[in-house]
């Protein structure tokens, strides 16, 4: 299909492809859209590439995603560092900064445990959290994985292992969304809303 | 959204979104599968996108995008002289390679007149085809344009312009679907296009 591409086009279309969810016809449309590109803009992807396989490493720390070492949430002096929220991500992280109520500190486990694809409590960063939990104050242990099978599982295997530490250990809570509809809301999710009713 | 992205990060996402079709979710998410990527096809990838900003530019004899000058289709020696089809964009030019059927030269346009968008007769590579219609000994031009509202505009401007020149000019047949795109012909529909092409 690439036969009469010039090749720098047919490269910059295979490098396309290697991405999640773009395929040919995708890959080629987005090369053709880079040929018009400014220059700087497309430099500055380029060195993004580069920058970010380059620059970025795990926080010795909290185990997320950073290019400073420890990141800057961990080197904050103004975060509370009696509280832990675990979450599964880095993305998590990002999700739990935009609702901008949470000050306590992270750990990024950098998965979820699930025997379906093979992965157990050894590939997570669970270790290096326990770790923490001897060395730091820590007052209050948030479970935020996610909400399904893996992240219940993953969450409950924590909480377990932390019982011995005498910390308090939370788990967010299960619910309606905001803004959503009882109506379209499934069973599991309005049994769990019911159960975590609150008095008001 | 963007406040607690380490800065490689955020700079990549921000790269990606700068793509066409590739909001902030989307970017996020190609962002972190970059991170989790093999080093060398990230690599590659970023000197893809530098090369193609660098080595290619238009060939001066066909317009078309290449990274030789002339490009490689119009110093094939084994290619009809006598017969240009006229596109409006390099993809184009792929599209109809890929017929298989097609063994003379491109004339690539860059464009299509369009008022609505401001795009004149100027603005396209058109004066370079009348060049090559008086140096070169060309027996028959066809047109390839789009066949929508522009693409047939373009095709009729041309046909008047090369009429003092008596030179045969066809028009590839609606076998395509009107309304439709060049780009996304399959290759059975573009042959019956070009075989059922007319004098205008």
């Amino acid at each position: 299909m690439q036969y009469y591409y010039p090749e720098p086009i047919a490269k910059l279309i295979d490098g396309f492809t290697k991405l999640p969810g773009i395929g040919p016809k995708t890959a080629q449309r987005l090369a053709f859209h880079v040929i018009q590109m400014d220059e700087q803009i497309v430099l500055d992807l380029a060195k993004a590439l580069v920058h970010v396989k380059k620059d970025l490493h795990y926080c010795s720390i909290c185990q997320n995603i950073t290019d400073v070492d420890p990141c800057h949430i961990c080197q904050a002096k103004t975060r509370d560092r009696s509280v832990i929220c675990v979450v599964q991500e880095p993305k998590d992280v990002i999700a739990m900064e935009r609702t901008r109520e949470y000050n306590g500190l992270y750990h990024v486990l950098n998965g979820v445990i699930s025997p379906v694809e093979g992965i157990g409590p050894d590939e997570l960063k669970i270790k290096e959290l326990l770790v923490r939990l001897e060395d730091e104050n820590v007052k209050e242990l948030i479970l935020a994985t996610n909400p399904n099978i893996e992240g219940e599982a993953t969450a409950i295997y924590i909480s377990r292992l932390v019982k011995p530490f005498g910390i308090k250990v939370t788990r967010i809570a299960h619910g309606l969304p905001v803004g959503g509809d009882l109506e379209y809301a499934d069973e599991v999710t309005l049994t769990k809303a019911l159960e975590g009713r609150r008095e008001l």
